[in-house]
């Protein structure tokens, strides 16, 4: 493989659609698979995804369009997924392909809801990928903001810090700045914990908590972050750096948080039911904490916020009451 | 003294006028101190302050108002500095009643602009008061959302513990928990930081940068708010705790600081004087970050977020350009 190596994105939402812009600006080609036959037409003609970020022009001579993920794989050296996690396990199975000796980077943040396992963990586990070739793209980063093109810094976490190194390179731009990191683990379990902290603080809102509380929160949910990435993966790292805290707070202080938006809904007495129905997509943050709760069943993290978010999706208990009980654990 | 001593505030501005609230929820009687004649009559009259968190209503019987300054602090075994540190040294000329023997707190979350110490520091090198009767009251907390009974966590920070308890048990309430601390310097290094990375955050804002960059200016300023911190006073503390993180957090987020307006106003082009007229009032960060910078010329913590601020407001340097260079040096 060379250091030019060829890239394939997998997901046709907005993160997807983010990444294809950033690599579109380094690369002479990408592969892009998205299963909405129209959303292609639509960009092929077009050049805008019709659904997300749609202000970004593409120039579509880079870009080979597929709806056959397997067209895509057997393209590239690289493989970066970015579809919601929910859905990670059907697009798996379209996989004839076969992914050995590909590079498979997610930029998933979510946990996939039919293993538990982290994005990561599950190609390792499950495809018998090396950790030397797998990777966590991590932000702070909203997509809305790279179509803008506002400065963003983005985590290459890898195994392998020369393949971490590739991809940064193929990523940055006048507004993107990328670094290097080999905690794999760490990055994309604060990725997926971070939504759940997302739905707390929406919860919080809905309840009618301000921003004093809010600030308490995240504090508490940063100490508790490292607790828990602690006991599932114990190495030297700062976890006030930009993949930990910085996504946390990105996500955890966005109105626009999908997750932040379900927890906000939640606050204000939508049942679990009807929040979901009501946004017409699932929050990633709802499938972690089910996870999350399942994992620390084995790790024991002391971890009052999780706990609280899970008693209140899974458990069917009132989310006044229960942040009543949270307001006590947290300083 | 007993475990119910007496207690004067010192101010009549919004968070003097919070923490009177706090205290009349558990106290008989405090003393409180206000320069302005026409806001104490209005109070004795309407009951309520005026000028600041007007919608509060006090029991009246309750307050020993006053405008000499010398009459509260006599009152008081424990003192309540709460004024805009601008102003303190002013107000302490006017002091022929001694403070010996006195509980000194400061609520203030500045620098004494003629001595370069923060209050705990200057109380103790220009009145002899030993640090076992300095204290600290420290956030998150906006006094706005006291007003509004929103549920609000302070830090006492006082050498002595015990004094630290009373203070908190004296504010408590169903709206305001309290925890304590031993961390006088550290604590109030942390509220007085927090104001520069507010401008920091406000001349990111005013330049265009959007919140995946304030995500990630707030994680490298907690960083640099430890590096600091440790330089000054080297103890065990978790910077992410919420008189560190969390008071970072609520004033770096709230577009109602203070400090991230007048920042914000830089960042649009203002110039320092005519931000500071147009906002009629100086933002405790524009002396925080000429303190810090001189402080910081003995203790050589790296602090790229500091040397950018003092830079664009002490040394006439292009904001624009400035952060530009910032931008290189943060991850």
């Amino acid at each position: 493989m060379s250091d030019t190596p060829k890239f394939a994105v997998i997901g046709g939402g907005s993160w997807a659609t983010a990444i294809a812009k950033m690599l579109c600006s380094n690369v002479p080609e990408i592969a892009w698979y998205m299963r909405n036959n129209d959303a292609i037409d639509h960009l092929k003609l077009q050049k805008h995804n019709p659904n997300y970020l749609s202000s970004v022009e593409f120039d579509t001579n880079k870009l080979r369009l597929t709806s056959d993920i397997n067209e895509a794989v057997a393209y590239a050296d690289y493989v970066i997924f970015a579809v919601p996690s929910a859905f990670l396990s059907g697009e798996l199975e379209k996989l004839t392909t076969s992914l050995e000796g590909k590079v498979v980077f997610s930029a998933i943040k979510g946990i996939v809801p039919e293993t538990s396992l982290i994005v990561g963990q599950h190609f390792h586990e499950n495809y018998d990928i090396p950790y030397d070739n797998i990777g966590v793209i991590t932000g702070p980063c909203h997509a809305e903001e790279v179509a803008l093109e506002r400065l963003s810094y983005l985590t290459i976490a890898c195994g392998n810090e020369k393949k971490a190194k590739i991809m940064g390179k193929n990523l940055n731009s006048h507004y993107i700045k990328t670094k290097t990191s080999d905690d794999i683990v760490g990055t994309e379990y604060a990725a997926m914990l971070k939504n759940i902290y997302a739905i707390a603080a929406g919860i919080a809102h809905g309840l009618g908590y301000g921003d004093n509380f809010q600030a308490l929160l995240m504090s508490n949910a940063i100490r508790e972050m490292k607790k828990f990435i602690r006991k599932v993966h114990r190495m030297k790292r700062n976890i006030n750096n930009s993949a930990y805290l910085g996504d946390l707070l990105v996500t955890g202080y966005s109105v626009f948080s999908r997750n932040r938006m379900f927890g906000n809904m939640i606050g204000k007495g939508y049942t679990v039911k009807s929040a979901m129905m009501e946004m017409s997509m699932v929050a990633e943050g709802y499938y972690a904490v089910k996870s999350a709760h399942k994992l620390n069943k084995e790790y024991k993290a002391k971890t009052p916020i999780i706990d609280a978010v899970y008693a209140i999706l899974y458990e069917g208990k009132d989310a006044k009451s229960v942040f009543s009980k949270l307001t006590e654990k947290l300083d």
